[in-house]
């Protein structure tokens, strides 16, 4: 039996300790270790990596905090168009979803399109009817209404502008002085099973204003998402378009399958140094069919967390020394 | 001043000598000529590798025999939704637009995204708003229109059976016999220019009868298409769905970096070996920063074509000694 490991992230960006109030700095960290404990769950039980993963983020697309499912940020039109994909490293199967609405939890209709479709991504209306098709829950708008994510949106409705989820200031909101700086939302986990199989999703409600049907990193295989059992499975959180053009997740396979680096160095490489060359801001987790985990951001900060068969356990939100 | 190249691609798959009349071999080899001679005006005339591909993919589209643009395929609803993507090797700026309806030359709104928007890929309804915003010339459905199209719909409307272009067979039908069988529609091209500079195009009308809105590997960078000077210029053609598992075309760019791979050894792998490992039938062209150039494909045939500035000129259906 190999070491299992669980991690997920929920956004990076500007968080900084200074602007996050004691009882929001709880809030996150409950809702991350919440989810590390229902993926680890999975893996304790014997079940497989895509499953824990998939169990991890519906977690996070369930908390009203984090940018996917019921949290998603208003677009233009007042309506959540989200995105989500799973891959699963054993087989290279992948599902993926882009500017989809209504649907509760974006990252199961991913799953369900990798397990039950002859295809890797579905978009807007037609993914929709693949969903109802599938029997998937369904929400209407006011399950996805939140008044800080409301506000969020009014304060640059009518406008051009788009904000990457906590990017608006909300000086009047409570909950909103940390989540009013600059962050990436999105959520995210990765696992390597008991046998040594090894998974990566990724969900989010994209950017507040969006429109155009925008699609980001996170539903593209390879960029926001890949998982491959020779190599590694990561899920990305960051500003999407940098994260596309550097085909990010599937760069750090690269640099492990065909330079030899270790996870952690080729993390390290993909966002300390070619992120940066484009203005990428954000980061990644990732882990090894070994079960090695590492989480890397070149931002303030970046909700995320780690849970193994060895016992280690952490949730973090700011850099640490 | 750099060796200059221009190559396009009109699909891939069972194309075979026995079974194409004489005239629509003429036919589809004028249209691969057309679009290298527009192609290698814009090279010889001192533009950018991106103004040529562009030139090139809009040729294509324009050309009723490619499945993309005006030609694209019927989806199940009788629709024409169109994916497109380029990108621009000097500085890896990129755009993409999947599952566009209207849109005379997708290529062009993928160029728009790319220059005029912050974004990297748009999509649906949205993708369309930005293309009037633009600009850019819409066609209503009669410009879509062909009877050979048509027909291939007819065969498999109303059932949940989606076909791969030219997989219908259309014994009825004097242009049909060769285009009858399996073939992945999709365009492209690829450019060195006079400074070393180089972009990739794809463009697709995707697969007969389509629905759930699919979105193949054409417009995802590092799938169907992806630039990067210090690498190479790849578009892609094939079956949508292990091109995007494979991160098929950025994987031939890491090839070249990580391991030292040339062009054409890095493609030769890709196509002939780790496509082939997950049933992704198809192929790509390729060029690198020197001009070289290379076209590849794991099927029987693959409508292609290569000129360059030391005289080079072929046209290519099948498979040559």
């Amino acid at each position: 039996m190999s070491l299992f490991t669980i991690a997920v992230h929920g956004g990076a960006g500007t968080i900084r300790k200074e602007d996050m109030s004691p009882e929001m700095e709880i809030a996150y960290k409950q809702g991350l270790q919440h989810a590390l404990e229902v993926g680890y769950a999975v893996l304790s039980a014997k079940g497989s990596a895509v499953d824990a993963v998939q169990a991890a983020v519906v977690s996070l697309e369930d908390n009203i905090l984090f940018n996917a499912g019921r949290g998603s940020v208003f677009g233009k039109d007042g309506k959540h168009e989200m995105d989500a994909a799973i891959m699963d490293g054993s087989n290279l199967a992948a599902g993926a979803v882009a500017a989809v609405t209504s649907v509760r939890n974006p990252v199961k209709l991913a799953r369900a399109i990798m397990a039950e479709s002859p295809h890797v991504m579905l978009s807007g209306a037609g993914a929709l009817e693949f969903a109802k098709l599938k029997g998937l829950v369904l929400e209407d708008e006011s399950y996805f209404y939140s008044p800080f994510r409301f506000r969020q949106w009014q304060q640059i409705k009518g406008t051009d502008e788009t904000a990457l989820d906590h990017d608006v200031k909300l000086t009047d909101h409570a909950a909103g002085k940390a989540a009013a700086e600059k962050k990436f939302g999105t959520v995210g986990a990765v696992a390597t099973d008991m046998n040594g199989n090894i998974a990566a999703a990724t969900s989010t409600g994209g950017m507040t204003n969006k429109q155009w049907g925008r699609i980001g990193d996170s539903p593209i295989i390879g960029a926001g998402t890949y998982a491959n059992n020779q190599t590694c499975a990561i899920s990305c959180t960051g500003h999407g378009e940098p994260f596309i053009r550097a085909v990010t997740a599937y760069d750090v396979s690269c640099l492990m399958e065909y330079k030899g680096l270790t996870l952690e160095q080729a993390m390290q490489l993909v966002v300390h140094d070619k992120l940066l060359k484009i203005d990428g801001e954000g980061g990644m987790i990732g882990v090894d069919a070994q079960g090695n985990a590492s989480m890397v951001f070149n931002s303030e900060g970046m909700y995320r967390g780690v849970k193994n068969s060895k016992g280690l356990n952490n949730v973090l939100i700011y850099r640490e020394a």
